[in-house]
């Protein structure tokens, strides 16, 4: 694999951006409410599947629901700053008194905000994950990230990179679509590899959970012979002594389906959380390689931001 | 289309189930966290979508989050009263001494809760929409259910099958893989939907939101010209005043896609839903017969719980 790649350079950078020690000041709140899409809200999906101690609210679309208010810890994740559903929230947090927290390179939310997290501009949302991350994981849950080593769980995910290209070679030449499972507290993984096989391997996929998965989806799993052909199937698993590990094995004997399994490494739960991301993050961007496409081009996406703010 | 499929019966049965008054008792509470998977969790997310004067928590899994505590109106749904997951959770609570509130037709559910709104016997999850959400809408959101006529919205739903009878055929001749798109307060028929593919249809579905959609999963659909081919695009418009309904047209034409849009009728949010949720039963069950299979059939599930509850 050749790590020149511009992308993989970046995606290696994220090692040093969960170094990061910044945070909010904290005060009284009776639940937490972060708004953020896409690259820049998959933090907010991420730390909801770590914390436990209040309701986290992640919010991702234009409005902001009717129990948020001043007791609420509210926090906008925009990459850009310039989001629009995000901005519309924090209109609408503003409106109702709320204080405004912030992590963004700047943009009109910084403008909007009490308290912001800057951090640095020239990056995509979904490569700078360790920025807008680690200020949520700060604030709110000091004792794993203390625990943690999670450079050198980055490091980890990189070592593995034959077997990754390796995987990535067999995605490619398969023509399948990638399906993938995960469960918590890893669940929020399998929405992230779907949305990096979106943005850097410019592929569809399907993401689910276990054991939702079992109530519905492994119906046409066991018994579409024909469609079940059509996917790719990848399982990351997380935590391996849960009863879904077991519930794991009995999707593959149901259906006759095998899944390649993408193991965590790490001894706290924030370590494998971020060596898995690095090698969904190396085997996504492999793929858009191997596919011929560039994986940082994601200008259509650019673009319709640009013709919605014309309307 | 041949409305004697006992599935159909089922379905236009769910008109009586929404004419029920069962509710719970109210007591003082923080937020409302509903436990439940597949089936029986959907009107969980349903309620959750509708609702926003309190934060509601939807739990489909084994664990309950460390915040769900005495002050939490905490709901257990499971049509059989017997799901692993849901007693689990329902374990948990009672071990923090928290009230348990179920709706269930029996099973181990109903002997573990402090107030049971017991449905009748017979039926599968999926064809009791209407006894597993009306509890929730009666005890917390009288206005809405007073002003609806859901009878009606089933009435409207059922006199649309020339359209679903055409549209079902189409989805079959395709041989292609719906994929399916909605948006806020109706973005959980979008996962509704995917899962009555799953299991009515036995086909398999990809189902995302807009404006989150917008972020990621728009890339293949744009530049990905192979796979893009491999997808029937369905569209359930629910609001069509929205900004995102406005974003939809550029979905469509940025990607050089064509959605299949699925309307709306009915004048309160609630009948809106209902009438969605008809069609989108209707169209899976027809597609189902139309693919030779029985959409009733679920016996893969089945198998997999008897199967879990000998380890």
């Amino acid at each position: 694999m050749n790590f020149s790649d511009p992308f993989f350079k970046q995606v290696m950078d994220i090692s040093n951006q969960v170094k990061i020690k910044d945070k909010f000041g904290l005060m009284d709140h009776s639940s937490i409410t972060i708004a953020g899409m896409g690259g820049s809200g998959v933090s907010g999906r991420i730390f909801s599947s770590l914390y436990g101690k209040e309701p986290v609210n992640v919010v991702d679309g234009y409005d902001l629901p009717d129990f948020v208010d001043k007791n609420t810890f509210f926090i906008a994740e925009s990459y850009s700053g310039n989001t629009e559903e995000t901005l519309s929230v924090v209109e609408k947090a503003r409106e109702r008194g709320i204080t405004i927290h912030s992590v963004t390179s700047g943009g009109k939310l910084a403008g909007m905000s009490d308290e912001v997290i800057r951090i640095p501009v020239g990056l995509q949302p979904r490569e700078s994950l360790g920025y807008l991350l680690m200020p949520l994981l700060n604030t709110f849950q000091t004792d794993e990230v203390n625990d943690s080593n999670l450079g050198s769980a980055i490091s980890s995910a990189f070592s593995m990179s034959d077997e990754i290209g390796s995987l990535a070679n067999e995605i490619v030449e398969s023509d399948r679509i990638p399906y993938i499972l995960s469960w918590e507290p890893f669940a929020s993984l399998s929405y992230r590899f779907k949305t990096q096989f979106n943005e850097n391997s410019k592929m569809f996929a399907i993401s689910h959970s276990l054991s939702e998965q079992n109530h519905n989806e492994l119906v046409p799993m066991a018994l579409n012979r024909k469609m079940k052909e059509r996917f790719f199937y990848l399982c990351v698993e997380g935590d391996m002594n849960s009863r879904n590990a077991r519930r794991m094995d009995m999707v593959e004997s149901i259906s006759g389906v095998n899944f390649h399994r993408i193991r965590a490494k790490g001894n706290t739960r924030l370590e494998k959380l971020i060596y898995l991301i690095h090698y969904i993050d190396i085997l996504t961007v492999q793929v858009g390689i191997l596919g011929n496409y560039d994986p940082e081009d994601v200008r259509v996406l650019e673009n319709l931001k640009k013709d919605l703010s014309k309307h």
